[in-house]
């Protein structure tokens, strides 16, 4: 194996203002409690056994190299409301592997969180796989100026 | 080093109608034999004296971290036809880096590989590197309602 | 840890022209010293006691998976100018991480560069981290057909 499979994960979410589009994100990944880390965006899965830590989000060393899942999403329009969430389809079967799902819209909370965790339903139906348990996060924002929003599984070891 | 510098490689390529967008993708993954890791995309060099493993895909541990470059297109117009290839330029000389090139488009597949082959050799006469082979993948897809095509280069160890 | 946590970095960029956009993009590496590696991205932190390696760019194996963050641009407009910059927040106290903004552009270079210093700043007070130093590196470049620009900081061990 080139990089080691994780065996933890936890949840995060955040939201923020920002100067720019990006100090937005960066702010948002600040409120997520994941904002001095260098995360590394992978598709999707969750490993077999892998799991859950608590209570998220987990310290993790400044500077890391951090496997994430996410959805994210960045406005400048004012009043724009922005949501981001993902889901994981966790399996019955320890054995499997699990699914993220990420989705993101200019929509409310509710509207975005639901279409997540469908995808995450439909995903493992296409993998025959039977779901113990559908686990989502998910951020929402109304925007000022600059806004953006935020939603992850952090995998880790 | 940081992360291990991989010594195998496969090609594999695939497409699938899907509930969402990310799904189709999703879909696309597990048709090309990658669908249960976690990709993680990078720019596009196969390391020198990195093999092709065969029969493609080679099995990978579920929920793996694997590095690849890749392809991708999705699109929600029905009856659209869309493509995406990936072509390597090996060079002659075994102890010199090969290259990665990734190519999608809403148009045929006969065009799409003949594009990515013809940018790998480009590259390749950037870096004075002779050519000993192109080789390449790709995959096709005309949609239903939400489709999508993918094409990739996993490196592995 | 799942990924070995940089010690190291150094600052790069470049611009070329390509037969198409992703070889712009390949010629913009090799001008940077960078396009026989297999970039990986990341959101954008500078490790507590990470130390400048100079002079850049550091010669990397062939085919090695480098964590970078970067800002990059290409255009097919003949004649257009396009920037990048990438800028570190570099912190007072050595036992914090710093921060990296990254910016692109169709704007001069002067305007990206300042931008993106700006934005280091805002992330850094946000931390409230007091700054020792703003680093940045930037390139900019005149399409003539097809051109690109990449300004990155790259991480090792």
């Amino acid at each position: 194996m080139i990089i080691k499979t994780p065996t933890k994960f936890f949840l995060v979410s955040g939201s923020s203002e920002g100067f720019s589009l990006l100090n937005a994100f960066d702010g948002a990944l600040l409120a997520s409690g994941v904002g001095d880390t260098n995360l590394v965006r992978m598709s999707s899965i969750l490993p077999p056994g892998c799991g859950e830590v608590k209570p998220a989000p987990v310290p993790l060393p400044q500077g890391a190299l951090v496997p994430v899942a996410y959805a994210s999403l960045y406005s400048d329009v004012p009043g724009e409301i922005i949501s981001a969430a993902v889901a994981i389809g966790i399996p019955e079967d320890g054995n499997r592997a699990g699914l993220i799902m990420e989705y993101s819209a200019r929509a409310e909370e509710r509207v975005v969180v639901e279409q997540v965790k469908k995808m995450a339903e439909k995903g493992m139906e296409l993998r025959k796989r039977s779901i113990k348990e559908i686990m989502s996060i998910s951020a929402t924002f109304k925007v000022v100026t600059i806004g953006a929003v935020f939603a992850g599984v952090v995998l880790w070891d």
